[in-house]
């Protein structure tokens, strides 16, 4: 294990986005933890929106009087492809092959982990399934590493696959606390009485959320080869068969029977040890040669933050098409844009979108297609939507409101 | 072996950078060529140089005619590491251990490729060593694969590790042709009828190089904190001692004595399986907490091409502090954008840089602050070298230049 550097952030950066009283309740809540040593948990300083995550709020809850840390797991390929057979079983995928090589060497490599890990916490907060059996496996010395534990699930587990939720099951037994984005996903077996539900956040001030000029916007899709003078429709998100790539290009073909000169950009990242990515960009982009009009681009074509910003503010719709989804970032980073959102109706999505107000929730690629021509033809009623969505991400999905349910669940966790 | 899909491109949108006369002039050579079947072959299709050269030459190659495609060898971490040591040793390293067991899964890893070749090209380009011993592997196969073979080396091989350049050594048979950065990399016995020398180039239309509007540039780095306002000087290169970073952070140390509001930032790739580049990372950004002024980031933290380009075009110096340098695209693409360049007198860096003229060549962290110093109290003269830089880039390193290298070279080697 080791801990991951970080950067001194100002909550005060946030009172142009949320308001004064918020701010100052959050500094009043957190004035009665100072000092409070917090220790938070994951699998990987990059990549995926737990790093996004905590790359906010570790510095902030550092900047609120908090003694805030992050540490990442030692782990091997080995590990990261069963603790992704993990997430999709927690996600119903109900074929996956579980078997007890696969728990022998997710505990190894767990173990492994033991002996670096930093002590003297007064609350350990531990992300997703990948580090969840730590403090089981650390038995005894779990006082001396966090005198608190709290888990914290940001995975849509609403239908687990039974044996990977029985073998994960085991490993709740420590914990003081359970997060869950909604109540949707607590499993009946998860005791009640220590289960907490908050929604992640968006940091609005970062360089994929914050404002920029129209005229960067457009600089920048110019580069990219996107007339921004014509209908640009967009999905940002990894290249995952749960994101549904390939129906969101489908959606799209009959968006075009339409509205001819629509444009389509499909963005996310994609990782070196992520065959299965790599393999649906490549179908995509062999599949859409002919048309010109469909653009797919990954950080591997060195597209970051402020790219994925101006895509978002670019398009005139967003969509997330999503099939699962935990929470889902971007449909809050589109709405904070002022953008409409049509989304899959699933997990998350469903919190962030109000149906027909701030978007449109889908169940088919037809319903995501009728959707946007519907937006296409109705700026009016698009931009209104968009207008609504941002102010419901003001309220419900800005970083300042889940600090606030952390310090009130350290609060009441650490008896302060 | 894998295909790269790749997207359509066109020479026209050069025109406007070089003279219509360059592009009709290459044109009519590639002319002669039509519909002559290339293969580039190389370890990655993402990170690093040569990947960022294939994504735009492989599609220039096919509007003008030919019929070109980039291929990518599958290999392991182990393989990685092996060729990592390999590109050590050409560099100068002398301290590399190599022996039979790196050489077996060397030989293993690329036999593993065979089959899955793709065949029935006239021209096959292998880039650098990891795919190099391919055409002695395949045997008589070779001819099915291609009818001629060139080994394009990109690394500052002048003064190698002899066990690994003797390793090497044995590939070069096959090849019909080997090109080079610079005439100080080939050694002595590379049969010298069969040696080009060509220079890599960067793509004036790429996202990472297009020109930007102003407050572009000023709104994307404000979300990094950085006051274009005052005094910047940045380097962009990766996490590699060969890149000397920790010797940029001492040159600003000293630079800051005498410009107290002086900014610095490292920009830089990270791969997941670069523990060195992590471990170099971690320790600046540790090393400089204290200091605000300091910036370090990575793609890691999603930064991309559009925000590599406007902190180059922020810059009041750009600096390149290699120590050893194939090429160093950066040096170009800091002076394409009018910036004085101080670069490390090293490999490729003094073919870019004029010293005096366009930047300086340094060769100690003590020269770099003071060039750096005498640059930021002289902006007039910095202007000038940059403009003076511009017009170096313009005549020798943009991508139509090494272009008509290459297809010059394809029609020696096949006759047309």
């Amino acid at each position: 294990m080791r801990l991951v550097p970080s950067w001194p952030r100002s909550i005060d950066d946030f009172r142009p986005m949320v308001s004064n009283t918020a701010i100052n309740e959050l500094q009043k809540l957190a004035w009665r933890l100072q000092g409070l040593k917090v220790l938070h948990i994951n699998a990987t300083e990059y990549g995926g929106g737990v790093a996004e995550l905590l790359l906010t709020q570790v510095p902030l809850m550092d900047d609120l009087g908090l003694q805030a840390h992050w540490a990442v797991i030692d782990a091997d390929e080995a590990f990261f492809e069963i603790t992704k057979s993990v997430h999709n079983a927690f996600q119903g995928n109900k074929d996956i092959k579980w078997d007890s090589t696969m728990e022998e060497h997710y505990f190894e490599t767990l173990r492994g982990n033991l002996d670096s890990m930093p002590t003297g916490y007064d609350v350990v907060i531990v992300h997703d399934p990948q580090p969840m059996a730590l403090p089981v496996l650390l038995g005894e010395r779990r006082k001396e590493v966090g005198k608190h534990w709290i888990w914290r699930c940001h995975i849509d587990c609403a239908d687990p696959h039974p044996d990977v939720w029985g073998f994960v099951r085991q490993f709740l037994e420590p914990y003081d606390a359970m997060v869950f984005t909604m109540k949707e996903f607590v499993q009946p077996d998860v005791p009640a009485d220590r289960v907490l539900v908050s929604a992640p956040s968006i940091d609005p001030t970062s360089p994929k959320n914050s404002a920029l000029e129209a005229v960067t916007v457009q600089d920048i899709c110019r580069q990219y080869h996107i007339d921004v003078r014509r209908p640009f429709i967009t999905q940002v998100s990894r290249f995952d068969p749960w994101k549904d790539p390939h129906g969101v290009v489908r959606a799209y073909q009959i968006v075009k029977e339409k509205f001819p000169d629509v444009q389509l950009l499909l963005a996310g990242s994609l990782a070196h040890d992520d065959p299965e990515g790599m393999g649906i960009f490549n179908e995509i982009v062999s599949s859409c040669t002919d048309d010109r009009d469909v653009y797919v681009v990954s950080n591997l074509q060195q597209v970051g933050n402020t790219t994925i910003n101006c895509f978002q503010r670019a398009a005139d719709v967003v969509i997330q098409k999503s099939l699962r989804e935990g929470f889902g970032l971007t449909v809050s980073e589109a709405a904070w844009k002022g953008k409409p959102v049509i989304g899959g109706r699933a997990g998350g999505i469903t919190l962030q979108i109000e149906d027909g107000r701030t978007g449109f929730l889908v169940d088919s690629v037809e319903e995501c297609a009728a959707r946007t021509i519907e937006l296409l033809e109705d700026p009016e009623r698009s931009r209104t939507m968009g207008e609504t969505g941002r102010e419901l991400v003001r309220e419900q999905f800005l970083t300042t409101r889940e600090l606030t349910d952390w310090v009130s669940l350290f609060a009441d966790v650490a008896g302060s």
